[in-house]
This record gives structure tokens, sequence and C-alpha cells, in this order.
């Protein structure tokens, strides 16, 4: 677990996508975030306190997130500097950048010096074990999608928030770095050695005997010719009583392969549970979440039914118009669970 | 590329299966296997010379290959001891064991001291990149399975050593660490990082434009709930033109998971099809490969046939029967290679 509350390090960004990681935890965990740091220059801004590191501490941050950096994923010689200054105050750093924290020297010896931990997400933790496919007690649900980048982590979150606001028990169980931070821990699936893609999955998700969801992170695509084994392995691991399908409607190509283009929904879906029956036979599919925020109003919601007939499932923008229609679905499918607990934050 | 010729380590193993590694290369590749080097209690011979470690160098041995080693895959001190004088005598030295040996301090210093190199074959190699599905020139032929150890790595061999004999060009492409020994090259497909492993698969098997076969070791199962991922990715890197089904027949279960039944053959081809379509939507099944070395020569012959009929495919024994059949097949399938290449060892 990385400690929270979480001061945001924005540096010297000055391209907002470059700040993709931070914005996600302000926007999904804002009780979780102090404030934000800039340096002068700064092009970003999470609308949060532009807190100093001692100030930070002061009002009672244990760790600071740096998000993305510049090109090629390397923190600038500036931002190691405030790494180091935010240890010396008092406070844990978490990175997803792919250069790891613990590989730079100064750093390192900062944080020991400081009596610190250093996070880096994008590193799976030790330990990890093969998956065994043995079905374990809970209620998980799972987001799978046409691509890459279709929302899944989006929606993932909008289901566990709405399970919430429902007084349901829902975990969100992070998959990608992102998600990692909002969760304040997980595992990167991508990032795991192969053998262990759905052993790390299992992981995350114990057995849970609350009656509540887990709601898992999916990754990728089954039909994303570079990512696939991760979305299968990811698959098995998550052994998933409910899938969610995410997709963005009028995107070209699969993501990073301009020549390929997205497989249907219907097929997506079909080998999404096939291959899902594999670790939970009794696998069925809630719903379908769009992300139409390309398309005009009047053709959202024409894409939002159409897509609903013909699937025979409620189909969602969890942004535009909430995810109510699948926790409807949700509560249809599977007994509503006893003894409801009320909403843990 | 491992240089050979190799001596071939067994110590002072006396369990012959700890000293699979070593048999493989042996079998497959008797040529470069100079020799063996065993320790006074070992308890295994390959039937090779049992070589001093000059000696073995003086015959022309470049390269000692440490296979299995006691529980845990640990080497012994006393043969760290010999992997030293091995390095000193002026062979390099590889090893498929999960210690690695550039992780032995006085073995690094040793090699580099001699000027020699390590070779930890269980360590992927950097600079893998992403998969892109792009179609590539070249024929590629697939073993895939039921199951994990159902002799897709025998059968490949088998294949490779047929289409040789034919005249044909064709080259065995290892994805696991005996297969790597025999071939000198290749990657451990379930070491690598997950997000790489059907990059790996189409970097150790590039274009080929000598109308030559590449004949590419499967891994796993889609159907085994540990290493689906892996399957999945490695069916997806290889683009196959052409697939061949492994199975044991009477296997009682899923290797590792007492609970779980082997998935049908014909469930399996078809799963295996379907996926592989990805990445070559021509791809066509050209035969199984049972491993019937439990069965007595009637049911083996009764077990070939009706398999045959079911499928519709060649199906043989590669140990008891040979695999022409399937060559057969394969040549029946795809116009001859023009031009047909002579052998090459």
């Amino acid at each position: 677990m990385i400690p929270s509350p979480y001061l945001l390090y924005l540096g010297e960004t000055k391209d907002p996508l470059a700040a993709k990681t931070a914005r996600g935890v302000a926007e999904w965990r804002p009780e979780t975030c102090l404030g934000e740091h800039r340096r002068p220059g700064c092009g970003v801004t999470l609308g949060l306190p532009n807190l100093g590191f001692a100030e930070a501490v002061a009002r009672g941050a244990r760790t600071m997130i740096v998000g993305e950096a510049n090109a090629g994923g390397i923190l600038r010689e500036t931002s190691v500097g405030d790494v180091i200054a935010a240890l010396q105050a008092g406070m844990n750093v978490a990175s997803g950048l792919h250069q790891r924290l613990t590989d730079i020297p100064a750093v390192r010896d900062a944080a020991r010096k400081a009596g610190r931990d250093l996070f880096d997400v994008r590193e799976p933790p030790p330990g990890l074990r093969v998956g065994t496919g043995h079905r374990r007690p809970g209620r998980r649900l799972l987001t799978v999608g046409t691509d890459c980048s279709v929302g899944k982590m989006y929606t993932s979150l909008a289901l566990e928030r709405g399970l919430r606001a429902r007084g349901e028990a829902a975990d969100f169980r992070a998959t990608g770095q992102t998600g990692i931070f909002i969760a304040g821990s997980g595992v990167p699936v991508d990032a795991v050695v192969a053998d262990f893609i759905s052993g790390a999955v299992e992981q995350i998700s114990p057995g849970r005997s609350d009656h509540g969801w887990d709601i898992i992170e999916g990754q990728g695509s089954l039909f994303h010719p570079s990512y696939a084994g991760v979305s299968l392995g990811l698959l098995h691991g998550a052994q998933p009583d409910a899938l969610v399908l995410c997709h963005e409607p009028g995107r070209a190509h699969m993501r990073g392969l301009p020549e390929r283009r997205l497989p249907g929904l219907r097929e997506t879906l079909q080998a999404n549970l096939q291959a899902a029956r594999l670790t939970n036979p009794e696998v069925v599919a809630v719903g379908v979440a769009l992300n139409t925020s390309n398309l005009e109003a009047g053709e959202r919601a024409r894409v939002l039914e159409s897509t609903a007939a013909e699937l025979g499932l409620p189909c969602v923008d969890p942004v535009a118009t909430g995810v109510a229609p699948i926790l409807d679905q949700l509560t249809a499918c599977f007994e509503p669970s006893q003894p409801r607990l009320s909403a843990t934050a």
C-alpha cells in the first residue's frame, strides 16, 4: 500500500497529457490529494493548492506522486532534486515512470537517510506466484475491451463508485500504473514476467466472503496482437462472474497499429466469454461502456441505443450517462448482496 | 548464439530427470556434443566420453552447458568450483538454472578474468520489442498443445529433421531452455515481461525469403489457467501458417492442477485456429502428434487411427512412428518450396 494523502508532483510539465496519472488520482481520489507541486513554468494545474514540500508534510502529506515525465519517461534533473527534497521533508515518493526511482543512486541514498520509502509502481512486487485457476469465493467483475485505452479503468472506477453509492461493498483492483496510484495498491500486469500474469491477478483479487464485488481493471484486448497474452492471463486470473465490454465508437484502428481495424463488439464479447469460462463457467456479460466523447449528443444517444439493441445488454457512456443501467443489470443477474455493507472509502 | 561444440556438465547428478536438458542436447544435436563431465558419484551418463575441462578444450569444446541442478535450481558448491575451472580452462559456460550464473560473484569474476562469456538462458535478452502483428514473409509452423509437456519441443525438432531430410530449408525456433541449448539461440518466452511475449516470438522468427520453414516450439496451452497468456502471445507472435496439435492420451489432469481435466483435441485445435487467425487468417492445421509412450503397441495404433479419423488430420507419435504423414500433409497444403535447398546442419 502506498500511504496517502498525496502531494501530486507536476514539476515543469507543459503537456496536459503528461499529467494524466496525477489527473486520474485527483479525479478519483480527491480526498487523498492535499495539493500539487508546480515549478515555475509549469503549464498544467489540477486546481489543487500549490504546496512546497515542508508545507505539504505539515498538512499531513505522506507520499509525493511523480507522474509522467519528459519523453522517454526519464526524470528531469530538477525533478531528481525535488524528489530528494521531498524525501528530506519527510514524504515517501511514488513513481510511475519507466525509469525506476530505486535506480537513481542519489534518490536511493536520500530515501535511506530520510527513512522514507520509494514506490516504483511499474516494478512488479516480488513473490508473485503462478496462477492456479482454483475457484475462490467472492464476486468479481472485469472490464474487457476491443482495444487498449477505451475506458476500462474509468469504467471500473465508475462501477465501484456506483456500487458503493448503492450501499454495496466494492473494491477497484488496479492492474495499471494510474489505477495503482488511485487504489493505493495493485500490480502492473503488463510488467510481470509472463509466467505470472494470471497468478498476479489472483493475488490482487483474493477470495472474499463479504458478498462484495471486486471490480478488476482490464488491460489491452484479446484482439490486440501486441498484448492479447496479457489480456488472456488477466481474464483467467480474474475468474470474473461478470464482464463489462468497453469500446470507443469511431476509433479508426487498433492503438499503435494503423493497418489493423478494431474487432466487432459481438465478436469481442463472445471471445472474452468463451475464454473466461475456463476459470468460471458461469460468467455473464452485464453491460457495455462506450467512450462517446467524440460524438455529438444526438449521435451518442443513437449509438448507445443501437449497441444496446444489438447486444441485448445495457449500454452506457460512464462519463456522459453514468453506469446505473449496468448496475441494475448486475443486480438483476446476481441476487442482492446480504448483508449489504455501508460504503467504505 | 551459444558457441558450440559443447561439454555437457552432469556433475554429481543422481537423478536421470535432472539431466533432461543435457539429454535433449545430446539427442538432438549429437554433432555438437564432444563429451560429458561427471564427478565421482554421478549416477547418470549420456554415453559420451567423460572429459576433464582442459581435455574438452583441447578437443575443441567452446561452451560447457550446466543443466538442471539440485532441488531449487541452485548450483552445488562443487559445481560452482567446476564452472570456474571450466572458465579458466577456456570455455564459455551456459546455464538453464533459475539461479543466474551472472549473480554468482566468483563466477562473474572468473569469466571476466578468463575473457569468456556466461549464458543464462532463462534470462530474456535485452532489447525485446512489443509485437506488431505485421505480416512477415516466410512460412511458419507452430506446435500447440492440450497441456504443458506433451511433446511440443520433441515434435518441433522431429519436423525440422524430417523437412531437412527431404531437402527443405527448416529451422527450429526455441522458446524454452532445453530448446535454446539445442538451437543455440532463442528466447524463453515464459520469462519475458508480459508486454513482450508476442514481440519476442516475432524477433526469434523473423521474416525469411528462402521458401524454408520456421518450426516454432510452442509452450503451455490455451487451456492451462496458469500459462494461457504465454501460449496466446506466442501464437500471435508466431503468425503460423500451419499448426500441429500435441497431446498425451490418457493424461489424468492438467500439469500441476489435479482437479482440472484436459480439454478435448477438437476444442483445443479450434481455439488455437481461431486465435491464430488474428495474425494469420490463412492458418491451417496439418497434423496431430501424440505421445503414446504409456500405451501398448496395439492400443497405440488404435488411438492414432481414431484420432486421425476424428480430426481428419494425419496423426503420429513422433517417437514411435515418425512424422512423415504430417510432412506429407504440409507438402499437400503448401506448394513445394522453390528452390529446394539442401539440408544444412
